[in-house]
Parts: C-alpha cells; structure tokens; sequence
C-alpha cells in the first residue's frame, strides 16, 4: 500500500496550458511513484515528483519558470518534512538552486538548522547558476504584463507532493517561485514547517494558494491538530479553506494519511493535481486541471 | 483589566548579567505597560515592549546585543501579530534595523505580505544603520570565546512580550538575533507566525529556546488549537515543552489569554520573566529571572 499525491498550483490555469500541466504532474508522478515501487521512502518520492515539477519549463511556478519579483529576478522557496520523525529543511529567497526542493533537503541533512534564507542559503548550492536560467520566456511576459497593467497574479502554481511508502511512512514537500511581481525576500507559506508543508506519522500536507492567508492560518498544522483532535476529515478541509478565506485568501491542500487514505480541497477556479494509490500491482489513478472547487476524500478501504 | 507578560529569553543567563537583565524587563514592562494604562492597543503595547528590549545594550539577545552568526554580522528577526484579525507582520535576516521589530510592524502595516527577508527586509528600514552598530563588546567576546571552543550558545534570550488590553483585544511580539554562531541567513521560529509569535482572539503567545524545535513543532498554533479544542491550560503547556522536547529542543513560553489569565513554562536552567496584570489602579506584578523549570499558570480571579 502506497500512495502519492502532488499538486501543481491552485488558482487560474490558462486553457492553453492545461495539457502542459497534466504532462507535467504525469511526469512527476511516475517519477515519484517508480520509487515507491521499489520500496524508496516517501521522502524520497515527494523530493523527486517535486523536483520533476520544478525542472519543467513549460508549467509551474517552481524552480524553472518560476514567477519573478517586480525586480525581475527569481527567487525560490522550498521545505521538506519527515513525517517519522518531524525532521525538516527549508530553504527561502534562493536564487542560484536548480533543484530547491533539494536544496531544503540538503539543509536538513547536512546542517543544523531547519530554514536558511537568501545569500546563506545560495552559498549551500553545490553547482550554483545564474539566475536568469530560472526566468523563462513565458514567466518573463507574465512579469511585462503585471507591470503594465499591475494585474493581479493567474494563479500561484506552487508545486507540492505528499507520499506514503510501503514501509507506513509519510513525508511532504513543496517548492515555489512566490507570487509574480512579489517584493524582494517576500516569503509565503511554502517554505514553512506547519504553514504550507507538514508531515508526521498520522498525516501529510502541501497547500498552495495565497501565501500570506495560509501562512497567518498555520493551515498546516491547524489541520494536523484537528485531524488529531478527532475532527472528520472533511469536515476539517472545509474549516481548512474557510480559515484561509478569513484571512482574505483562498487555495488548496493536498493529503495522505497513514491509513492510505489521500484528499484534496481547493476553493479556486482550478487545482492543478495527480494521484496513484494502492497496492503494488492495481492502483487507481487520477491525473487532471480539475474544476469545480470541492472537498474530496478517498478512503483508503476504495483504493485496490 | 488588562494583562502585559514579558521573556527575555531561556537558557543559561550568566550571574553577572541577572541584574541587567532584571532592569531591562523591568524598562520594558513599564513602556508597554504606559500604554496599555493610556488605553493603548495590546499590538501597541507589546512593540513598545520588545523594541524596548531591542534597544538594550546590556541584555538580551535582539536588536543592539544581539549573538552574531559565525561570520561575525549581526542577522535579525522579529514578527508581530494582531489578536483581532490574526493580521501579522515579520521580518528575517535583517541587518540594518534598529528596532527589528518596529520593521516587522511596518511589514504587516505597510506592504501586502506577512514575512520578509534579506536585503528586501533591510530596503524598508527607514533610516538604516550599520550592522556593527548592533554588535555589542559582549557579543563580540562571545563570539570569539564561541569560534575558541565551538561551544554551544549560553542561552537563546530571544525576547518577547503577549499583552492583552483594556478594549479586549490581544497581541503577540517576539525579536532575536537568533543563536550565537548560526550559519549565515538562518531563520528560527520567532519570525513565524504559529511557531514563534502567534495570537488570536482567544490567546497570544510567544516562545524563546532552540528555534529548530519549535520551528518543526509549531509550538505556537499547536498549543492555540489545543486550548480551542478544551485542553486544560497547563496539560497544553505541558505537552507544548515535550513537543519541543521530541524535536530535541528546549526553551521556554508566555501566554495571554482573553480573559485576563497569563501563564509560562519552560524547561531550561532559567527564564527571564516579567508581567503586570490587574485593574488600572491595583496590579500584581513579578519581574525576575526565575529558575526551577516549571509550569505557572495565574488565573485572572487571582488578580485584582
């Protein structure tokens, strides 16, 4: 029994995009799930599905193709989170990492903190380059025609995995290029233990959507507790999105619990998101830029 | 009736430095208390608080005083957050701020985010400093003696202060110069709303200790949760401590609550400690740098 859920954004998805997303969430979900099969930890999946997001240029707001400030420069947050035992890393404002999401798994690993920010953080890059890799053409004209028309952002496009392994653990990461035409060193929720990502040994989360609502809501960790607390899951997503809206924002979450079971919620236009579960042999699927906002639960005694 | 508590931080507090730090409390809960006597604001009250904490050269670990990182530069962070509409404001890895935590108050007044690093932080200080303006000779002595024998840090002396005032109305602060010898660009929890700093309509809170704990324990929203959910106040800062602990951490928190309560707990050799609580005309106050790591919890009919 595994199971893999990653999204790529909630918000507006341009209709010419669309295809591009779902190529590139079935891109990541193989990635993530070949592990799975092979008995990797979830940790290592939801690395690996979130680096494919990130890698891909034609969709995301992540790594490649990130959303720039209104400087103009890209500047990535990133956070993974062990579910065994509440280890995390994070990384904020770097603006020299390929892979962020690797980035934040290397300052849990190899240091002794949990989040390193800016220039601190870029000096941890073992092949640093140069930040306008980062910039693709799409995401440069999105930046022209915010600063002409100051319109407000299509849709945050952070991307997020949560997984459990074969082996009952549970893991979460997220990575994200911010909000086009942020102020420099703007930080969202994305990159923070309990706001955007979380993980321990009940349940899993990656939410995207208006960084600065979740970030006040500890949307994360709210869910946690109350999931913990005994409240139905469900009922626990609707408290979920409605905590965001009080604080003027709206998005999406994704989870897995330690059951097997998995759900998602988002109050958006759409929410850009893929799935696999079940045992080795059958699993059910899911792939799609879905609409029509909703709470979605699937128990774990429906999957194969 | 209104209620104003203060930290200056967990850990070991050198003798010699008791007295400093008792005065410096002692400073900054008359300042914060002022204001909430005038019919101030809680949010007003505790910026008033902690900058006045910031500014002492003689204690603290925040603004002027604060523990350099290894390479010698001053970094800092400090969040507020507004009980009556959970509106918050943080900056990280500021350098040229005097009061950091004025700064994270302009953040959540003054831009459309939350949180803030960096050079991006530092471009909003209205009138910039130089970093070596808050490196004291005590800072600098530690740092050396800390590069001597790499010793680990005597004490996190984050500050910090919750406040409830006379309209009702709660609010959190908390500033640090993080730990001595941090890699350059680390944030800990007193920047993050939820883990840190973190108020609501119900309780505002703010915590100083290992920053990595409580940063993967949430500490804040965990313990706001579990209060909303009905667990008694000291079993919620009981398990708040040994959550922290679970990270392998220790430190030390204050809580407000809505209804004119107050409370602290920690689990270090000390803390430093200051509140006032009570009607306009007669208050109950303590201000010390207390020992005996304990849970304290003070009801408001206890208070006059």
């Amino acid at each position: 029994m595994a199971t893999l859920i990653l999204h790529g954004g909630a918000g507006r998805i341009d209709d010419a995009r669309v295809d591009a997303y779902e190529r590139g969430l079935r891109a990541a979900l193989d990635e993530g799930w070949l592990l799975l099969d092979h008995g990797a930890d979830a940790l290592d999946a939801v690395v690996a599905a979130v680096a494919t997001m990130e890698a891909n240029p034609d969709a995301f707001n992540a790594g490649v193709g990130s959303s720039p400030t209104r400087d103009g420069t890209v500047e990535c947050d990133a956070c993974v989170m062990d579910g065994r035992d509440g280890r995390s890393g994070a990384v904020a404002v770097v603006t020299r990492a390929r892979s962020p999401v690797a980035l934040a798994r290397r300052v849990m690993e190899h240091s002794p903190h949990v989040l390193i920010a800016g220039a601190g953080a870029d000096a941890l890059v073992s092949e640093p380059i140069d930040n306008a890799e980062l910039l693709t053409p799409y995401a440069r004209a999105q930046l022209e025609r915010w600063r002409a028309r100051r319109s407000p952002p299509t849709g945050s496009a952070t991307v997020g995995a949560v997984a459990l392994d074969h082996h009952g653990a549970l893991a979460a990461a997220t990575s994200t290029g911010g909000v086009l035409g942020q102020w420099p060193g703007r930080i969202g929720d994305a990159p923070i233990p309990g706001a955007g990502t979380y993980a321990d040994v009940h349940v899993a989360i990656s939410c995207t959507g208006k960084g600065e609502a979740f970030l006040r809501a500890v949307t994360a960790k709210a869910l946690a507790e109350r999931l913990a607390a005994g409240t139905a899951l469900d009922a626990a997503l609707a408290r979920a999105l409605a905590d965001v809206a009080a604080m003027g924002g709206s998005g999406g979450l994704i989870v897995a619990l330690a059951d097997g079971g998995l759900a998602w919620a988002f109050d958006t236009e759409r929410l850009a998101l893929a799935w696999r579960a079940g045992a080795a042999a059958t699993t059910r699927e899911h792939v799609a830029v879905v609409t029509s906002p909703s709470v979605v639960s699937v128990s774990a005694a429906s999957l194969p």
